[in-house]
């Protein structure tokens, strides 16, 4: 049994209850991004006092979220300290996915393990959002049960889907490949934990952020399903736009008077990179995993195929030459199916950057995380909401 | 004379010290917005108490920060609190503007009022940067002695220029119209305050933010003088970009096989709505103060230049659709050049938005600052850092 971090009124100041809370979280990110420490290495790192870092580490221990693991470097000069490590027994993160092909779910501790992890294949286009999210619940309840079994709290549960989520952070403004308009998803899931709906790319990108080795702490992440989206990441932090719509890459137009879209625009990037624009002009059918299809096509040689990555990947230089103007990110990461289709969509996509003078610092990268990222980013952002604010996080 | 602010050591971690700069900063802040204003208003205001208030407003006070106007509210009931108003006589932004065609400075004081102001109508196109900033500095000079008459003391120098300015705020990295190239202007201009130099786009879309009424804190915001420049307002804040290059609207592609253009790329916005272009397309040669020209046959009818008016709000409403999509602002604001030719650009514009299903929430606004936004930006931009940190502000 834990005790549980008192909470301050919400709305407080700037006192000294307001500097406790935010010290409670530097002491549980330091431990969590730097541990097994002692409290007199936290209090090195944080630049507090070794009296002041006991408090909050013992607050910390006792409320489960810190775990000693005995002393440290016996054989060292002095009383050895104990070491700290975030708890692999704590809150979880919960994240789901509604794919437009599959329904995923996965329990991740604090100390950023994958502990459990569910899903299915099934064709969602035009399915109705009741039954996919009743199916979508099953599999949280069998995740989080699966998780408390192993004495890990589920502290919330944040879901990707593959359209526009509006700022209230439960409404699905526009799904197109799934055919959701205005949907409050947050009626249909599990009520018991907090709840967080978002863009697959927006949860694509933040993966990228906190997961991938050397990732910059300034990039757009641009993903594909069906549709094409992106995500900015500025200082390390999502840009949401004002209504929670920004990132939609795939309605810039290319070409002003190209094909009409069903945005009601023209000439969209998703008229040339997108999956549909792709399999036209590669001449296959549409229907369930394209993606390996196209990429098989490819790599066997196949000149139809490649001829239709290659206007695809132009189309995408073309956007992205408007994008490294107006946002001058350090890199351009395509991740999602993109990257699985990187080896012939990056060379055309890259020459019209370089030949546009639009090539960021870094680069256009391929992301390691492919198509587990946004899964990954919807659990991980429950767990950084928790190291961010442990005393917001007691249920 | 004043006492100064006590500045703890830099890197100090959120300790009181931390927490007193961060209040010292709110009680400066509250009374800048609100005053004047009694104690126990700022303590009801920001949510400390009155004696913590006091310590802080007693600090204030001796630094030269604010002023006491006597008792407020005579007739009142209890005893009347003295009321506090930021000073008129302590701090003062100091703002300048290298402009293609004009040099400008003024004054700001705490209050935002501008209290000295000087400028001269130059070409500066094609002058070195040497003598430019000579003439800037003789400007800089007038207007600081002429403020410091008046019992203010110049807290910092903001210059805003026609370019690119790299994130070490000093280096113009790159202003086609003046032929700058990564010229170190900070060598070049007074060091006995310190100094920030800036995009003209940035410290436009900053007064917008500051000074218009009802301004959203999220907007996009496109001026042009010979070039075509946007600067991107999040949470009130600027999105600078990795380099510092974000806002480069003048080079988003809107005919990918369009016009060659200096900067590399074929298509790109400035070629269809930049002066040049517009200039061209209405027959008009280029000189000093051609906006004024082509509003003026605009108004008288000429069909010339309105249709190469109307060209140009179609090629800024194409540009704006991928802009919109990628951030979602919750407007676009027209500023500088831009704000005179409105009445002609805005309808084209507008039509392009609204065809590709990309109008901004609260729609396509046209700045009242017009062309003093970003020298009043720049001085704004000094005075906003004392406000925000006092204790950094005493040098």
């Amino acid at each position: 049994m834990t005790a549980p971090l008192h909470r301050p009124r919400p709305g407080t100041p700037d006192t000294q209850q307001a500097m406790r809370r935010r010290n409670l979280s530097r002491v549980l990110h330091t431990v969590a991004a730097e541990g097994p420490l002692s409290r007199a290495a936290v209090a090195q790192h944080i630049g507090l006092t070794r009296a002041a870092v006991s408090t909050l580490v013992d607050e910390l221990t006792r409320a489960g979220f810190l775990e000693e693991l005995g002393p440290q470097r016996p054989g060292g000069v002095g009383r050895p300290g104990t070491a700290l490590t975030v708890s692999g027994r704590g809150p979880a993160g919960l994240g789901a996915e509604v794919g437009v092909d599959h329904l995923a779910v996965c329990a991740v501790d604090l100390r950023g393990a994958v502990r459990a992890r569910a899903q299915r294949r099934v064709d969602n286009r035009g399915r109705a959002p009741k039954p996919v999210l009743a199916e979508l619940t099953l599999l949280v309840r069998q995740v989080s049960a699966e998780a408390q079994a192993m004495g890990l709290r589920p502290a919330g549960l944040a879901v990707a889907v593959p359209g526009l989520v509006g700022r209230d952070t439960r409404t699905v403004v526009r799904a197109p490949n799934l055919d959701w308009h205005d949907t409050d998803v947050a009626t249909l899931l599990p009520s018991d934990v907090p709840l967080t709906v978002d863009n697959e790319a927006n949860f694509g990108a933040l993966a990228e952020l906190w997961l991938a080795d050397g990732a910059p702490a300034d990039f757009l992440h641009v993903s594909a399903e069906i549709g094409i989206g992106a995500a900015l990441v500025v200082d390390g932090q999502l840009l949401r736009g004002t209504r929670g719509f920004a990132g939609e890459l795939g309605h810039v137009p290319v070409r002003p008077e190209g094909p009409a879209c069903p945005c009601g625009g023209r000439g969209c990037l998703e008229q040339y990179a997108g999956e549909g624009a792709v399999l036209r002009a590669a001449g296959i059918a549409p229907g369930p995993d394209r993606v390996s299809l196209l990429a098989e096509r490819a790599a066997a040689g196949d000149a139809t195929t490649r001829k239709a990555l290659r206007g695809a990947g132009t189309a995408l230089g073309i956007a992205l030459t408007g994008a490294v103007n107006l946002l001058d990110p350090r890199a351009v990461v395509l991740g999602g199916a993109l990257s699985r289709l990187a080896p012939w969509l990056l060379p055309p996509l890259e020459k019209e950057l370089n030949r546009r003078r639009a090539a960021p610092a870094d680069g256009v990268l391929v992301s390691g995380l492919g198509p587990d990222g946004p899964l990954l980013g919807a659990a991980h952002s429950v767990v950084r909401g928790v190291l961010d604010d442990p005393v917001g996080a007691v249920g």
